[in-house]
Formats: C-alpha cells, structure tokens, sequence
C-alpha cells in the first residue's frame, strides 16, 4: 500500500509521463511481456488514460502488440471516439469477451453512442438476458435517467426486519457490484423508503427497517432528463435514488457515482458550448476537430460582418477623423467582455437552477446597473485616454457616452439572451455567445461612430 | 411519498415561483406560522434555495418574522455571500443553536470563509471537544483534503471477521451519518484495505474482512489539493476514500458526496474564471458584483488600448482606404473567436489531466493545423467578401491572407499561453482569455493592415 500512497504523492492519476514513454518503448520494441508489465498494475481509468495520450499511429500499434488486453472497463473509460474506432477493430468473438464483466449500465453507456452496425454487433454477443435488459434501456429516451440507472436494485417489503434483510443478502442471490440503500417497496413494488447500508448495520436484528429510514427520500422518473438529477444529487446531496416507471413502480437506482460523471459531462458540455466548441475531445483528429470548430466560426463570420456593416455606414465619418478607426474597437470590446461576463455569470446559475422566474427581473436590474457603474468608472478612464492621446476633448466625451451605453446594454444582453433561447427551448450555452457579441459589436460601433458623427463634425 | 414524487415532476427542485410568492405574501402579512407552515417541509437546500432567491430586503423581513427557523443545515446550504449576512445577524445563542447538530466537516466549511471575529464567535459556541476538531481542520492548508474530510471514521483492525465488525457497529458507538466503507487499519492505524458495507452485508459472520476488501484502494494526504481530489473521485470512480497525515497514520475519510461538491465548485470556478468573472454569485450586491468585474475589464481595457495602438500605426494606410477599417474588426474577431475555442479545450483538458507533457506538442500542432484548415476556409469566403464588396480583388486577397496568419496564431496562443500559465504556478483559466484576445487583436489588425499597406497601397 504504501507505492500507492507514494505513486499518489507524485502524480494524482497514476499515469507519469515517464510511465506513457516506458509503454511505447516497449511498443516498439514489440514487447508484449514488458507492455502487460507496465499496463496490467493499473487502474483502468489509468490504462485509458494512456491510451488517450499516445498519437493514433502508436495506439494501432499498441493494440497491435497488446493483444487480448483491452477489455470492458478500459473501453467503459476511454473517450467516445477513440472507443469507437477500438470497438470496429475488434472480432466479435473479442467483442463478447470485453462485455462479460460489465453490468448493464455500463454497456448501455458504451453501445448508446456507437452507430447501429457496432451496436448491432455487440448487442449480438450478449447473453440473453443481458440484451433485453440493454435493449430496454436504450429504448428510453438519450440523456434520460432509463438510460442512466443499474437495474440490479436491493430491495425489500417495507415490513422487514434488519435481521430478514441481512439473511436475505447472506442467502447467495446476486447483489450489484455498489450499492449504498435497501428501497423499501409496498406491495405494488412502488418504492416508499429506503434505508442505509450503516444504519442497517447498526440496528439490532430485530429493528424493523421502517423504523431506520431516511427522513428525506427522493424518486426519479424514467423520463427525468441525465441534467436534472445531475444537479438533484448535488442539491439534496444524495447517495442513490430509486427510479420509477411510469406506472410508479421501481424499475432502477441511480447511485451518485454516476450522478457525479453526468454532472460533469453536463459541466463539459457548458463550458466548451460558451466557446463554440460543440462537442469534441483532445484526442479527435485534426480534421474532425477542424468540422466540429467551423460551424461555429461561420457564425462568428456572419455577425463580424454584421459589425463591419454597421461601421461601413460610417466610412464618411471615419474619413473625416480616422482617429475613430483607432479607438472603435476598444467600445466594441469593453461591450463583448462585459456581456461575456454577465452572460456566463447567468448561464451557471440557470445549470444550477439559481436564476428563475422569481428573480429573472432583479437579475436583469442588477446586471444593467452594473453595466451602468463599471461604464460609468471606464468612461472617466477612457474619456481621458482619448483626450490625451488624440488632443480632442469632445472625442473624450464621445468615447466615455458610447462606453457608457454599451456596458448597459451588455448587461442586459448578457441576461436576457440566454434566459429568451432556454424560453425557446435551445441550451443557452450553445447560442448565447455570438448573439451577445454581436448586440455589444453593433451598439458598440453604432453609439460610437454615431456620436462622432453628430458631436465631432 | 406520492406527494413528493408527484412533486417532484413537476420540477427538478422543490421550490416553484408559487411557493417562493406564498412566502412572500405571509412575510408580509407577519404571519409567521404560514411561513412555517410552507417551509419547514422542504429540504434545507431547498429553503436555502428560496432564501437565496429573493432580494436582501425580503430576505431581512423573512429573517425577522421567522425567527428560530434558520439552522445549521439550511446556513451549510447557502451562498457565501447571504451565509455571512446571515450569521452576523445572530446572537450568539442562536448560533449556538444553529451549529450544534452539524458534524464537524459541515462546521469546518461554514467558518473556514467567515471573517476573523465572526470565526471566533462561531468556535467560542461550539463544545470543547468539537472545537479542537475543527481548529485542528482549520490548521490544514484551505482547499486541501484536511479541510474537507470527515474526522468520524469507521476503521476496523485487518485481522477481524464479519461478525466482530457488525457486533462492534451495534455496540452503541457514535457512527457518522454517511458512511460506506470500513477502513481496515493495521497496529500502527495506517490504512490498508477496505470493505464496502454491501460485501460485509451479504457475506457470513465468520468472513475474514481482509478477504472480502476492494481490490482498488486510494489514499490521499491531508495536504492533496481539493481539486486533485475531486478529480481523482471523478476518475477512479470512487466512493469514499481515507485521508492519512505525514505519519501515514488514517485521520479522516473524504467521501462521494464532498467530492461531488468540490468538483461542482472546481468547475465554477474554471467557467467563471474563463469569462473573467473571478467569483461572486448571483446573490451578490450590485456594489459587490461591480467591484468584482471591474479588473477584468480592466484588464481588458489595457489589451484593447495594445490594440487600438497597433493600429494607430497604420492611420496613414487607413486614410487611404477607409475599407480596411470597416473590415479590420472581421479578422481580430475571427482570430479572437478561435483562439477562445483552442484556449477552452485546453483548460478544460488540463483541469480533466488529459493535457500533460507526454501530448502537449502533439496538440499544439494540431491546433495549429486546425487553424490552418479553418484559416483556409475562411480566407477563401473572405477573400469573396473583400472583393464583392469592394471591388477591389487584391483587397480580398489581404483579407484572406490576414485571416490565415491569424487563425493559426490563434490555434498556436490558445493552447501555449494556459499551457505555459500553468507551469508558472497561475491558473490557466484566470489570465488566459486575456493574453490569447490580445495576441490574436495584435496580430490580426497587424497582419491586416501591415499587408494592406504593402500590397494595396
């Protein structure tokens, strides 16, 4: 135990850049021996990791040499598209034998996302049993709690006793790999309470379950989306909930193992939506890297020349004083910063369910009034720089003015855009950004360049 | 139970705009029973969640009619911000109160932010043994594992069976709310193995428990960084994990639910970093929340001056041909645009450990491929631009040219600057955005304009 302790003190993730060297050392080498040597110790998460790292040229050729090693839960572990193309490189046969070991859920997560030859090919391998399990998960909607949920469930009659349920559990009957609750269910199978594994632990064998229960007790629907009970387990910070369909019996539980990876694939999706960046991993090629990225960018295109429209009405004015050429950009970009900030602020707090229909209003308020103060302390400070640097004190006056307009209006673009599209139904990470730029790109040059135009000449 | 998953479809979290209105409408008519009556039903995060919805004046009056109602739980739920405002508010008694059925971690996190002599007030409440506790944590350096473990840990000694551990469980001992595992310790308390509370369960009181641990086992150090941790939780799938001091002796165990919450707080902190929005929450005064964002705006302020600098060079070359000002902000927003993709992978990447030394080079030229791809597109669609507006096909040509250099510049900053951030010890996502705008305005309006005065004029 202690290398472990050691290996965690050097490195959070058991993967050393020196150990990624070893492995393709030994690749090239054609080593399998020293390749299983260096691999097999680790975590699968950590093999994963591994091979996310390497280029795709070194990971044909560790598969190559590798024979045999890549199994269920490296692959449960790797990013979706170097999984893809190891799955199409796999036989059937080797197929099967990576998915034996896994529960349901977890092949669930793996062939949701293949494309339905690989699918069809692996739901081909399963057992039986396994696949109509399998087969009815990926019947629920995609990002839905059906998909998401074990349906191995400890359960037990609500009139147990601590002692019935532990010979219950002692008698030989497959329990799941993790759980954390006995679900209390009435006869119905509808789940009415559940109780810890501690507190059942720790009562007397003649304790009646019902009387050690938890006080709060949360159910989920089948339907429920992979976001709200993300963000439901984070609130009421729970371990596992019960799933029911839609006739309220118990059909899964959800354990906070997998509440935490959708909270973070949620978080993932946030992040790289803000920046135009749709979906995508490290590991995507260039060229698909450069589809996913382009998109995006054509939309920039389009309210870029948006802008530049804007400022063409305004060639005569700049002709006059190309000093607006100069300065026009910093408005513009005071505006897109101050949006992007209010914008990002508002799109957390609508993921943590912070930003609602009862405070939308204050929001807006407050976030236009700071528009107001920072516009009002960077007009002072701009007012100056424009003084000073071109000798006009009207260019001054006409810098802080569009300053001034431009932080409000970021303020309130920044709100109300991403709370108008999640009205409308479109994520408000994914659009917001070019919308709200876009606002501040043509209030800005407009109030800047208009103003010159009335005030200056 | 019905009600509760009745109401649970109808949204994610307890609380409805009704609800919220309802408790407005008894605060005002000082109807104190009404205001407990709709909430002392709700989870404390849901309370939370209302307190934390309604203005500071509504807030002050809801306070002042429902006097007794606010404890630990709901205070440990809550925003910073209101968390403060709140205790200040109470008179020692109640604080005594409010923190006395809190476990000592639930204490550790709602002091370690308050300020001096409000933390002196909280710890002179608390009980003798339980303020050691938490002086002891507050000792740890802030956002390490020590802040955030639990101190009431179940260990075992290696060599005891099934039976010994349940019998000592129902002894009477003081158990910890949560808890998942038993901790086998060795003669010296260090930690060796553990059980999940599931195999104990279902195996017979004779099992030796060092035959039925978990083949995976972490430990982490006091001092291991809170987002290690959390990522570390996210990675191995972990579902509670012991912390050891220098001695490797077991003083604490970190579990699911912490993690969960650090992980979710580590990702804020990156989305609201990458805007440049440092902290802060919705809940924050207009006075706060402008103080908060006014120096990244400017900081902001001082590249858009770089910026207006460079072009400021070339004011002659803009005389001449008025286009290129109307055209210039197309090819710094593009180049803006993609370096905020290229930059957002990275941190993200580097937040998740995918982006180390073993990849760093390969993905820097990726980037830069991927710029030269779009770059390329991108160009051509200018270059037609640039003509059709103007007339003039040479002009397309420098757009088309400036937008190359600057996409791969783009793809080049987005990944070095967070990249070369972090090896300086800042956090890539606090400084990056700035740096990488800057370089893609410096460049996109030099190359722009640089090449329009060579080649057009």
């Amino acid at each position: 135990m202690a290398e472990l302790i050691e290996d965690h003190e050097e490195e959070a993730f058991g993967v050393t850049e020196s150990l990624v060297d070893g492995v393709l050392e030994a690749v090239d080498a054609g080593d399998a021996e020293q390749v299983d040597f260096l691999l097999d110790p680790l975590h699968p998460a950590d093999i994963a990791h591994v091979i996310e790292q390497i280029s795709p040229r070194e990971r044909r050729d560790l598969l190559d040499v590798w024979k045999g090693g890549m199994d269920g839960e490296i692959l449960s572990e790797l990013d979706e598209g170097i999984r893809e193309e190891i799955i199409e490189s796999l036989a059937p046969a080797e197929l099967a034998e990576a998915f034996r070991e896994l529960e349901s859920d977890d092949v669930v997560d793996l062939v949701e996302y293949l494309d339905e030859d690989q699918q069809e090919a692996v739901l081909d391998v399963l057992e039986g049993p396994e696949r109509v399990v399998v087969e009815k998960a990926l019947a629920y909607p995609e990002e839905s709690a059906g998909r998401h949920m074990q349906v191995e469930i400890v359960r037990a009659p609500e009139h147990w006793t601590v002692g019935e349920t532990i010979d219950f559990m002692r008698s030989g009957i497959d329990l799941p790999d993790q759980f954390y609750h006995v679900v209390l269910v009435d006869p119905k199978i509808k789940p009415v309470a559940y109780a810890t594994l501690g507190r059942i632990l720790s009562s007397p064998r003649s304790a009646k379950l019902r009387d050690i229960c938890e006080e709060s007790f949360r159910v989920f629907d089948v339907n429920d989306t992979a976001a709200d009970v993300a963000h439901a387990f984070n609130h009421y910070h729970l371990i596992s909930a019960p799933v029911v369909d839609e006739d309220d019996r118990l059909v899964g539980v959800i354990t906070i193992d997998d509440a935490m990876t959708l909270l973070d694939e949620e978080h993932e999706e946030d992040i790289l939506r803000l920046a135009g960046v749709g979906e995508g991993s490290l590991s995507d090629s260039v060229l698909e890297t450069t589809r996913q990225r382009l998109p995006w960018l054509g939309v920039n295109l389009v309210t870029a020349i948006l802008a530049s429209m804007v400022i063409s009405l305004f060639e005569t004015t700049i002709s006059g004083l190309v000093a607006l050429a100069v300065l026009m950009p910093i408005v513009a970009s005071m505006g897109g910063n101050a949006g992007t900030q209010s914008l990002t602020v508002a799109v957390r707090a609508m993921a943590t369910r912070d930003l609602t229909g009862s405070n939308v209003w204050r929001v807006i308020r407050k976030e236009m009034m700071v528009g107001l103060l920072n516009g009002l302390v960077f007009a002072v400070l701009m007012g100056l720089v424009g003084y000073v640097w071109f000798g006009t004190p009207m260019l001054g006056v006409v810098l802080a003015l569009a300053m001034v307009i431009n932080l409000v209006v970021a303020g309130l673009a920044g709100t109300m855009v991403p709370v108008a599209l999640e009205r409308a139904g479109v994520d408000p990470a994914l659009a917001s950004g070019a919308f709200v730029t876009t606002v501040t790109d043509v209030v800005g040059f407009f109030a800047f360049l208009g103003l010159a135009g009335w005030m200056l000449l």
